[in-house]
């Protein structure tokens, strides 16, 4: 009767909506404040404030039929060029206002560019744990998953693993840096050895493999942790980036494609883009929202509470006993399961009102995903529930 | 290298859309005020002053956690449940909020209903004339088009061919009512008759045919018209709906899919729309619009000058000898080439600075839209233009 993969789709939530959705039940029947809920990626901290005063100057002093008009499709001319100037100036790259296409977000950025190169039947690659939209978004194209895991403790890619992958279908690999779930940022020689990787398998395979570099956690970075510029180190660079994180705007859905200016046929691939968010039905990115970006770039919302809720879960989460991952970046911490089976550790956090997700769906088994992105009290409540939890595990 | 569909879909742009390119460039060249540029459907006048004080009032007076934060994918329940009450209020309707899905405008809505339904090989019937970018959602999802002309002189649909129309491959048709590009909207009579047909061709192949009701015109209407609210004729009806038109916010982006809570196999309808707006990567709908909704439901921008415009139009133009179709909707007005040639009328009106769209992309030859959604004054001035056109043909 309807398309039945998006029946399944539409029918099976992911695990981590899954778990969001019962814990809004599980809030109205005991009370919002006894169910600690570490699902989703949700930012706690409020925008910055000039997001607001610019968002009002701008209804209150613009001309209302420019402001919520159509642009053009890639996106209004002024903003995209204020966004190059932006990443020139801090990267040192060179890029230009005809690299970039506005999105409805970072799932945009995704779907828009992965529809751009993929044909059905060619190999995409994710470093594993990866999120689990990403399997969703290469599917639908008729492309296929190959994960290529990460491994502990660092979460770093296994370049060899990673180019022993790399087939005559391979069209591209996605890496998501910071990520998300275990907060692990690529270092700057890694950054270096997979794009020479990816240069020599383009070579052997004779046509250029992509890549696509998801960034919306770009800036909320810890210590002095550096985000390696991807497109700076390999020329056939795609980054799909938003606003959501940075500057806690998730539901607007505003962010970018920008393709390298140095890609092979770039033309032609950036074309592809233009052509694929016509094709999904994007027509713009939200127009209020575009006109924001000038304002906001380089800006983020308060992410100190990031870092201190991550300090604190850190070191109560060892002193409890549990196996850790250190996160650089964004605002998951990545725990292993005391006896590995991560469904079943969460069922048992569960019962301790700890909405927590389970990793299989990152194509990593094993672990848990916790999202620090609350309050911290909501941190220091929980923490006698972890440690119950890890009793329960005989830890500590 | 890169997807070819893909690629051509975003070098060779939709013939609207690089008519109004060459009108940027050549405004730039001999003065704004100095070309006639009918080839958009971009409102000409602003939102209403409700807009933008709801907008201020939510961003001053919200907490921007809320406000920015990602919702349900379906939209936020509230939001839903006042667009039922609004619907179920005006048209005696029997809609709840979980039938309906917010999206990012009517293309979201078209691409997100027709991935819902499609499988690769499935016809779904287009009432020629129709928007061009119908024909691309289609294809894209593997399915094909197939086109049944409705005729001059008022462009109703011929149900008869509609009917003759349906194989065992037809799972929707797709009907735009008031029509882009000639303003024709559907009577009672021929809603009714069209019911008929679908019930008595999904009885005959043993599956729902979906009716999809492209509807962001449904408020802009001329005199004492009244659109036909589909779903009360018809059970298996997807109403896609956008505020673009009806409140001058086309580049916000903000619009539903509202699935007939009588529609065979609900649910799962329901379920593959949810899906389909997963995988094709549009998370939510744009949340401070969202949370706009509730009090503009039933608003509308000032449209007199879009009847002005029509009526001048129309007087003129057929006053210069050309055959016109009336609008009873919408705001374009749908033009007879004279010797039958629209692309050679398009080149001659263009040497007048006129710029008008000619109808092949439509599904239909010889005419050409004209989009009056622009000032009073730019008509007024176009006039003379006109005019000569006209003589051009040897008319008047």
């Amino acid at each position: 009767m309807v398309n039945e993969r998006m029946k399944e789709l539409g029918s099976r939530r992911s695990v981590i909506r899954e778990l969001f959705e019962y814990g809004k039940l599980r809030k109205q029947e005991i009370g919002e404040e006894n169910v600690f809920d570490f699902s989703l990626g949700n930012p706690s901290v409020p925008a910055p404030d000039a997001v607001r005063e610019r968002l009002v100057e701008l209804l209150q002093e613009s001309d209302p039929v420019k402001l919520h008009g159509y642009t053009s499709a890639q996106g209004d001319l002024g903003v995209r060029q204020s966004i190059a100037d932006y990443l020139n100036r801090t990267y040192g790259a060179d890029l230009r206002a005809d690299c970039f296409y506005l999105t409805a977000g970072a799932a945009a950025s995704l779907t828009v560019s992965l529809t751009a190169i993929l044909n059905p039947g060619d190999e995409v690659i994710l470093l594993a744990p990866f999120f689990p939209e990403y399997r969703v978004f290469v599917e639908r194209t008729g492309a296929k998953v190959i994960p290529v895991p990460c491994g502990a403790p660092d979460f770093q890619p296994d370049l060899q693993a990673l180019e022993d992958a790399i087939t005559k279908r391979t069209r591209a690999v996605l890496v998501n840096s910071p990520n998300n779930p275990t907060g692990a940022v690529l270092t700057a020689g890694n950054a270096k050895g997979l794009s020479e990787i990816l240069r020599r398998g383009s070579e052997r395979i004779g046509e250029p493999i992509y890549l696509i570099a998801d960034e919306p956690y770009r800036e909320l970075v810890y210590g002095d942790t550096e985000v390696p510029y991807l497109p700076n180190d390999y020329e056939n660079t795609v980054v799909c980036y938003s606003f959501s994180k940075s500057i806690s705007l998730p539901g607007e859905r505003i962010g970018y494609v920008m393709v390298s200016p140095r890609a092979k046929d770039f033309s032609d691939l950036y074309a592809a883009v233009c052509g694929a968010g016509r094709a999904l039905g994007f027509v713009c990115a939200p127009t209020l929202f575009q006109y924001l970006i000038p304002s906001v770039l380089g800006m983020t919302a308060d992410l100190s509470v990031y870092d201190t809720n991550r300090r604190l879960l850190l070191e109560s989460l060892t002193a409890y006993g549990f196996s850790v991952v250190p996160p650089k970046g964004a605002f998951y911490l990545f725990v292993k399961a005391p006896d590995g089976d991560a469904c079943a550790f969460c069922e048992r956090a569960k019962a301790e009102e700890l909405l927590l997700v389970p990793s299989e769906d990152f194509g990593c088994d094993g672990y848990v995903r916790i999202s620090y992105c609350v309050t911290t009290e909501q941190v220091e409540r929980s923490l006698p529930a972890f440690q119950r939890l890890a009793r329960s595990y005989g830890l500590g």
